[in-house]
């Protein structure tokens, strides 16, 4: 029996079946993959790309084609970077058993990622996902706080466990959010004071979960929103809805499961710009440059409640392997200083998106911090968002061999996030294309 | 400041700070973990193991000395199986990105598993952990039959997401169950039909399920029960209680994440013993043999009503050298007739066990299906259970340089479960230590 998607929730730029320009090779993977995969699988635009090969910031197909890759995140040092798959090669060959047994590979690697945060930030979990970093922040805020109730921003994406989805309102409305959680404006630079409107909705879920008698455990945000659409001005923002929240009793959970890792370029974590320093802060994709690695970082205190009932393990978080190569990732971010490359490249790539935004009427807003860039895409006027145009834009960038996506609660922001090795040439490479596609719409 | 683990639930075999027999620079890595790493985390064994290298069956500390690895199940084709350090290592050179991009790696590996299993089981989905394979499975229970409620065993154990946490009794009674979870006793053998005592436990289940509001979702059960201590005779016992399940609208998920993968002996997966299809297997720790990788199999049926609402997408889960990697698992268990191996050494390994369960009375109830062996250790007549002293043969074949642990609620079975490449050699080694241990009782 071959099942089709029968559903794309919100999902913007997922590919409908029957549609597309795919040649007869690429149709018949597709279909192998609904008969094997099933229904619940979902690929990349109109005309799915079929990749068999990764180098830095380039893409092959399997004709040899190469796609500039402006929309990855998780090989975030390049792909295939040689520093980091020997390392992983390496390991392999030698150790890759688990947190239970004494290796000093885990503890390096522990030592030399808690460096980069202020030091009450002074402990580190592993798993193997940002959605099990963040679902074990839910029961460590949970245990600490005795509370149950969170608070996200109306279009956050959290992860795809249970605990998680339902905190994770882009899923769509197919998937139940908890009846524990409210979900708030995410903070629209548009409007009065972002912190203190932001502040506000986030006090009146407070109220409203009290009121139906349920205690905050917590706020938990991606600190750029990317989701949401990439919300980081003005910086500290943040500040007045995290002094809220731990007023109420709750703790602040930083997600950087995006942002993380340098990409915001001005410093390591997202959080690092509202002046905040998270109770919690989750870890995540470019950990492993695609070696499934996460983590969670915690304030002592924190974890106490939890770990005075509960033990931790993951079977394969923090093994040998994932240490070793999470450590040569944060080699080459040091080595290649790739956060300063981050706020170099972003700042030329944000003034080269303000200049078309000059001569091209559909460019409404624009966010962005370092290399983790947000593009409105609008029409007439800059209230109306343009979800159509933004996919055309998607689509034909990826016909042009350029990589990118839309995200937002309305799916018209442009979402841009190439790995920090983007070097000047590819910005300018990538503004060709995009001056192009707009020109031709 | 350094946090100290002020709790150890039931986990036997947990490392006790202050006690064993540590060298300075092992107590050294253990304060450099507590400090790092935090309170929740667990070594083995009085005094921890400090390992630096593995190959096939044998893991090395740091002055050389061998351990003979009849514990671990994860590096199931033995430690750093060279076939399958290749394959990751030159699949990580090329190419690693995810599901939403066409690659041939994860259909083939889709395809090859798919074959492995009954017909009517033919989609399969990725993620990087077990947790995570339950977790989705009870996503998709909770879809298809709209009940929420889940029946478990006693000393279950099927993950650390908050979800499948509270269907896992064997973290402790710090850990709560869900409203929506009953747990039944295990089939243990003593006293009775196994199958309709079980059966009538799970009706029993369903029935208070049902006086309190809570349509039934499923049953979920380690097809070995490896966490309960071993249950696996007569083969076929499961059958009465999936019908009971069934008649009430629920389902039944074969959580095969530590019998999977030949084992068992006689066949690939503990549930073919009980002349079983279930509705969902779910898939983890040797499946890469080290690799972050784990997945479920569905019935295409089970899965419509979950994706007529939510996709479902895991960014590391089946990535290409996931696939690469895991794909190479199955062929070294092809090759190397691993499961025909499981059960030929397996049935030496039993029977050496039951050899010298006639002269060492501590020795009770003997349970095998293959390669994974469960020892009751008992006190005088056969119905005391003597955790103390299977945490001393614990103990004391860590000390030879022997690696196992124990189990079970009362925590005194041994859990004997080495790589699937132990040969016949090795089961002596095995038994020749053991048997000093217990003349030294």
């Amino acid at each position: 029996m071959t099942t089709k998607p029968s559903f794309s929730g919100n999902m913007p730029n997922a590919y409908v079946p029957g549609k597309g320009n795919l040649s007869q090779d690429d149709e018949a993977l597709v279909l192998r993959r609904q008969k094997a995969m099933g229904p619940a699988y979902r690929l990349f635009y109109e005309t799915p790309v079929h990749l068999v090969r990764g180098q830095g910031v380039w893409l092959y197909d399997k004709e040899g084609n190469a796609y500039l890759d402006t929309y990855n995140n998780v090989a975030s040092v390049g792909h295939c970077h040689p520093h980091v798959t020997a390392a992983t090669a390496a390991q392999s060959q030698i150790f890759s058993s688990h947190t239970r047994y004494l290796h000093e590979g885990i503890l390096a690697y522990s030592e030399k990622l808690l460096g980069y945060f202020p030091s009450p930030l002074s402990h580190v979990m592993f798993t193997c996902t940002g959605s099990e970093a963040n679902d074990l922040a839910l029961r460590i805020a949970q245990a600490h706080t005795r509370g149950t109730g969170f608070i996200v921003t109306e279009n956050a994406y959290h992860g795809v466990t249970a605990a998680v989805a339902a905190l994770s309102p882009s899923l769509g409305a197919g998937v139940d959010l908890g009846t524990h959680v409210r979900a708030v404006p995410a903070p629209d630079t548009q409007g009065g004071d972002v912190g203190q409107v932001f502040a506000a909705h986030v006090q009146s879920a407070i109220d409203d979960l009290r009121r139906h008698g349920i205690q905050l455990a917590g706020l938990i945000v991606d600190t750029v929103f990317s989701s949401d659409g990439v919300f980081v001005d003005p910086a500290g923002f943040l500040a007045p809805a995290v002094a809220a929240v731990r007023a109420a009793g709750g703790v602040f959970i930083a997600d950087e499961v995006q942002p993380g890792f340098g990409r915001t370029g001005d410093a390591m974590w997202g959080f690092a710009r509202h002046g905040l320093i998270p109770d919690m802060v989750s870890l995540g994709k470019p950990m492993g440059n695609g070696y499934p690695i996460a983590a969670l970082v915690t304030r002592p205190e924190v974890i106490e409640a939890f770990a005075s009932k509960a033990r931790y393990f993951n079977t394969f978080g923090g093994n040998a392997v994932a240490a070793a190569t999470a450590m040569a990732v944060l080699e080459v971010i040091e080595n290649e200083r790739l956060q300063m490359n981050a706020l170099t490249v972003g700042t030329a790539f944000r003034k080269g998106l303000d200049d078309l935004a000059q001569r091209f009427d559909c460019i409404g807003g624009i966010r962005s911090a370092g290399l983790f860039l947000g593009v409105d895409i609008i029409q007439g006027d800059a209230s109306t968002a343009d979800a159509h145009t933004a996919a055309r834009i998607v689509n034909r960038l990826r016909e042009a061999r350029v990589l990118i996506s839309a995200t937002g609660p309305r799916s018209h922001v442009l979402k841009i996030r190439p790995p920090l090795v983007f070097e000047h040439a590819h910005v300018t490479f990538f503004l060709e294309k995009l001056e192009t596609v707009l020109g031709g719409l």
